[in-house]
């Protein structure tokens, strides 16, 4: 089976998680949308699907199609072997891909605290103030969390299990966003907490992840993403 | 087995996602911040766990800590035949369950638009312009949404198969909230889609939800909770 993954074609954005896992597990796959005429098929699937998805990404497997990031990594997950095998297991890696996609949004609004349909510049001052207290109180608590659970009770290379799930791919492309969008911030975070960076360095090093990064199916960090990089927000 | 819910005793918050589907499964459960001296065992909860939650609520069932709202409902779901059983629409309750979820964070987002470390009055500028936007554009986006669901390619009695599922329950406290938040612009809308409203009704005729929010256990809504009431946000 091919699967088609519906995203918006110029950013990492939130696809990005799906595609790490899609490529970690060397799936077939068709980014839709950056297909020539891509654009329309993801606009028309939005609007005639069934089983509609408020938002892309979604991911087209045979019949069924699976929205909304965090599901959709869980049923890569269990396809894939991405993913604990028993109910604890599974549930406990779910519940710590939710907390990231918290991260996720509280990084988006640090440039969108007022509205998505806005530019940053016409929020730009309350981007300013959003952004100071992710920079010193949230980044901070999520990290910490994230580092607390790779270190406690004893130091574990990945962050459920014995072996790499979708989650470890998803915390190094939240390490990777807040190096690029927050680079003081995050290299103070990483001082404190290197367990993070040896966890990013290890997901980087899979080869399917390696050969990923290296070719052009990785698109760059951008200023349309979810992280992106103004000096004045990483104070 | 009796469920131990932790969560901040004085609110509805996001923990009544949890009790709603609680009571409707008839399950044995305490809400352990609401004993007496109950607050302690949570902060000592979120210290000392293995499987720690970044925030409440988290579910103690047995041995088993789960923590995230939608991951606590989706294992509730499998527990008390709250969701399918199939695997297609297993995901398809939960993507629509992590919708709600987004949905329920920028409501909170309308009222602290800045940080959660800071009171409303000292983000209420930011927070009017967030809220209209929030009546303006993503109220109408997100009930829109359900309502097409709910009524696409036909009418249907619940959001998932043909009967109750605990997102049947989040839809009904959503649009309880939002009610109590934002009675315009709530009003607007179910005119515009009594399909919501239907739905809302038939949950809470449901004789345990109904029992549920006769009794003293149903915390009122209040200004500390995610749904809030400031008349200035509703226009």
């Amino acid at each position: 089976m091919v699967y088609e993954l519906y995203y918006w074609p110029g950013i990492q954005g939130r696809g990005e998680f799906v595609r790490l896992a899609l490529e970690e597990a060397g799936a077939d796959y068709v980014d839709v949308a950056r297909r020539e005429g891509g654009m329309d098929l993801l606009t028309a699937a939005l609007d005639t699907e069934e089983y509609p998805s408020f938002a892309p990404p979604f991911l087209k497997a045979g019949e069924m199609t699976v929205g909304q990031v965090a599901n959709i990594l869980m049923y890569l997950g269990e396809q894939h072997g991405l993913a604990p095998r028993t109910d604890p297991g599974r549930l406990w890696a779910h519940q710590l891909q939710l907390t990231i996609a918290d991260l996720v949004t509280e990084a988006h609004d640090t440039h969108h605290p007022i509205a998505t349909s806005l530019y940053y510049e016409d929020q730009k001052p309350e981007a300013l103030r959003r952004a100071a207290d992710f920079v010193e109180t949230r980044i901070p608590k999520f990290l910490g969390y994230f580092a607390r659970i790779l270190t406690n009770p004893e130091p574990r290379d990945f962050l459920v299990g014995d072996k790499l799930t979708y989650v470890d791919l998803s915390l190094f492309q939240v390490i990777e966003g807040l190096r690029y969008a927050f680079p003081k911030a995050t290299q103070r975070m990483e001082r404190e907490y290197p367990a993070l960076t040896a966890l990013r360095d290890r997901v980087a090093a899979r080869p399917n992840i390696a050969a990923y990064l290296a070719s052009d199916r990785r698109i760059p960090f951008n200023q349309n993403g979810v992280f992106r990089y103004y000096p004045e927000l990483d104070q």
